[in-house]
């Protein structure tokens, strides 16, 4: 990420105001305000201005008169009582303001979360900047073998077709895996080079879509809503986001989650480093409550009641999916000895 | 409204605590940050918290870099630009808390307001103060004339019993205007000294619901959450309310119009104030825009050109309602003459 | 609960009504539209309409052209991944929309759930109904003894004041236990016969207030806005209540409850109720992966993972709370064994 | 809009299934229930599902215990007495759901509107159909003359760099007028002819992106979630959107509005014929206190009643920036007649 000198200098002189304020006011998250924090190759993430901290939560839930904290040990105990119970009033009496920058498939993501204020750049009336996004070899190759489309639960589930991909892909597992290590490098690199070449295309398309035109030069002067139709979902938009600490941990949890494309992930985890900063004891017991939380279903519930016990576990007797069984499994890898062998069919 | 010195001690400290801040400041906010505005017997609104002002709103239209204003004239110019065309994000790009103590009637019309967060005191875990809503004189011998229900317009549509008293206030208009005036104020106080002993037979009952009883001593040890049933409407209840700027000048519009019932509306008027501190700008552009504005249905707008043409009007003709033209000609009082005096039947 | 016979008849005027529609259609939910649930004392859920069934979530996850399903198995399939997944907007895409007869104060809890549509009864306009709440005498007997205020834990961090039955519950445990059996139910039957009294002297002050007047007869001729702030908590009003599947659910998952207040709780199970019938495969999944899920924390997790390898668990030293380690107890009882019993301080 | 037989074939079967209903039921939305109404070169809106019509609106501002309705002229009056006086709750009883297919560019600003429910089809785990949006030849000239980017007024306020072409436009005035108007037609088709390349190259690179390759065959099995960020805006994606009534209404007051784009103009204009059928008498409500109506500002209030009184108008004395005082006119066009002639500074 690169800003032009013009931006830089508004940034600072931003930063070189101070005044004093009754609010509640967090040191740590001071320091960062308004710098741009680098995301992807051209994006950022700014903290514009919050409002709240930690014992913002406690004075809330408390409906105090002043600050509404104690000591910090029950602050922090209340902290986690409210998080713990999904009380979610209180943390939505903190609220923050960033200006981000990404690429419009992200964004198109992103907007989904719609208990949010959003403002953004206009491309109907503005000249959107010639940057788009490309993926680095590294990424691209990981992507190449592990997430070409739905895993096949999906595909049957949702009725889509199955993605050839996974036929090859075990092909590769037996004679071609050495080779495709190699080549893959090659290939990422040759993606990447036309993924760009095309961007290119496209904006200079853009640029003489809008352009005047005149002697020697070619110009349509088409109106600047039509014309940045021909532009790739890779080109990076801005915007003013404003959402409460509650709303702000829910995206995070979906959207920090190995779940999430790693392009929003990579946001979400700068974003998580500013919730850190800004509301610690918040950030602590979201991670304990939240992020490495694992909920058991009603069948999962026996599943574990059973281990416990020394007994045996038929996960598909208790109606558990085969999917389901290794999540679990995932979460308390002790559950895998417990078991029960399939039967084998061809025993006397 | 009177404090416990324990509170009155607890805002002070939150006052007297400054430290400074890189966030956009508002002075004229910041002098009564935390203070109780009075509203009311027992009432008060207290600003906790804020987020932007007029030029973060600007900021956020503008998707800047640095402050985002330029001149405070331009900045004034945009803004009006914005309140004029209902571009309501910029204005969602700033956001107030408050702590508010209110009676419970008024809290029930107050959290319609849906788009709000809210942390209210808890009748399940705590005990209710014994504090609640008496009416003042005037106020009481105000309603008694002008507000004794739907108006027979809203009975008509929304098939209520039209209430008798429209009769008896023709009545009085007639002969008992001069005694009912001085009626008026006997029967006020007959009303609040009724209202006052029943609040507090009440609170008296509520609190032997909740009482341990003991020797000599009347009490049952009811849950809180069950005894608070016992009480009025009436009592106080308080919250934590936090808003962003559209919403709140939403709220504003409908609350502090002359059609809200006066105790809301006494809220939404220190709130007005409130709002004329912290971003004056967009209280001017709301004011102009919003509370002094006034819409022209099609048909009234028909009605207007004509009378501009120096036409006469049949508001019937054109589809108004006998109240719709009521309500134009007091938007436009200049209207009455262009009126078509109604076809005198008897005519040859 | 007892309806008047022309609200009878107007009921049975609409289900007497039925017409062809391509609309997805459950039998099985026509059969009770327009009936009056009856819930508590005076109370109701009457389903008015609804929009889509189990089929309409999966043709919504799928965005089909046509109705979506393939095979039951796979529709159950999809809809168990759907919210075993927490993807929530396939929900979203079915609607219902209830009239609900409630009291006072159990409306202030529902209306916090902000993401549906309300239209409430007005009392500034109509008059309300000589109707009010009265629990019954087993019930409150139980909540004598188990529910009188926070929990210690609670009014500890909320910093309550800590009930002082706490105390004498723990007395009665030793000595008065036979008494108070008997005695509670003498006591709930004069507490019911006080909040009566109370509520109908309440109700009487206000149609006096309300009152015209005249020869001999008492009345006052104040506004029904004001009349009613008289009235109790216990008031019963109604309200239409529009909200989507994910959101219902959400709020069936708080109000159903153990920890609801019973009230409340009395209307959620009526709504399960109804849930099951239209979408019992949502419903069923809905019980399985909410409402009998148990979520592990990190510490938890942890925990759980110790007792699976036949390790003692130390809750303390993983940073569990008492409670914490109570509920996890509770929800996997096979854990009390694994316990580390706690150093005994008097050991050599 | 073309559809494969086999979604038409699910549309059929969709549409030959009738079953009776108890609930509200609107023939006249019916007969096109599920039909793809066409929009734009490959876009459609069809009505999935819907909930309420017009006597719903009724019987929830009655609260009502059967339909609700009285006569039909009566619940006209209601519906317009609702509209005009925004009591917009009512409106939210009705919901309708939609499968609509639109350009990806239009899908951003629709999305905006936050209350609604949204099912997308996610091009994460599916491949996106070879389909992208032209705009025709005539649309494309009227907005190279007209619409070419923010006006003078939106340049100032907002900080834009003004656009050049309206110096060119001022030009052609002059001495192009005629060439431009022929010139126009050629330069529309070489557009079009540039941007159907430009995105068939796209499309190509996406499916090579996708590809397994083979013998012979460029391939590079690309994740789809990666491959898609090549696409341009003018890509057709497709969504299931539900809304309630009112929520519905402000978005067609918004997009059906000249000011919005014209292509989601198209959208809005396709709906405005589908809320007709569906409530007749809230869209003509609408029709009159929305759509025709318009808001005088304070200043413009005394701007007419200065005209009506007959007196000499001066916008800028008033208050009114030229922009206003010009919508004004537009609205009300007998005031061009009022309007002060600028005083003349050459005069002696």
């Amino acid at each position: 990420m690169r800003l032009e000198p013009e931006k830089l200098a508004e940034i600072e002189a931003l930063r070189a105001h101070q005044q004093p304020t009754r609010r509640a006011t967090v040191p740590a998250l001071e320091e960062i305000l308004g710098l741009p924090l680098p995301v992807l190759d051209h994006g950022f993430v700014r903290v514009i201005d919050y409002m709240g901290d930690d014992a913002a939560i406690v004075q809330a839930a408390r409906v105090s008169y002043g600050k509404g904290t104690k000591k910090p040990s029950s602050d922090r105990a209340l902290i986690r009582y409210l998080m713990r119970h999904r009380h979610t009033s209180p943390f939505e009496m903190c609220e923050i303001k960033f200006h981000i920058k990404l690429p419009i498939f992200v964004a198109r993501q992103w907007i989904r979360h719609r208990t949010a204020n959003v403002n953004e750049y206009s491309a109907r009336y503005s000249i959107l900047d010639r940057e788009f996004y490309l993926p680095d070899r590294e990424f691209l190759q990981l992507f190449r073998i592990e997430r070409k489309g739905p895993g096949p639960e999906q595909a049957r589930l949702f009725d889509l077709p199955e993605p050839e991909v996974q036929a090859t892909a075990a092909q590769s597992t037996t004679n071609k895996q050495g080779r495709e290590g190699t080549l893959a490098a090659e290939v990422a690199a040759e993606v990447i080079r036309r993924m760009k070449r095309a961007a290119e295309t496209d904006f200079t398309l853009y640029e003489r879509l809008l352009g005047e035109g005149g002697e020697g030069v070619e110009g349509y002067g088409i109106a600047r809503e039509l014309a940045r139709l021909v532009l790739p979902l890779s080109t990076y938009t801005q915007w003013y986001w404003k959402i409460d600490l509650h709303n702000l941990l829910h995206f995070l949890e979906l959207r920090a989650d190995p779940h999430a494309q790693a392009e929003i992930r990579a946001y979400a985890q700068v974003i998580l480093d500013v919730v850190r900063r800004w509301v610690p004891l918040a950030y602590e017991a979201f991670e304990d409550y939240r992020r490495k939380a694992f909920t058991l279903s009603g069948p999962a519930r026996e599943a574990v009641r059973r281990a416990l016990r020394g007994e045996a576990v038929d996960p598909e007797a208790l109606g558990l999916s085969r999917r389901e069984w290794e999540e679990l499994r995932a979460a308390l890898p002790e559950l895998a000895t417990a078991e029960r062998a399939p039967p084998r069919s061809q025993e006397p």
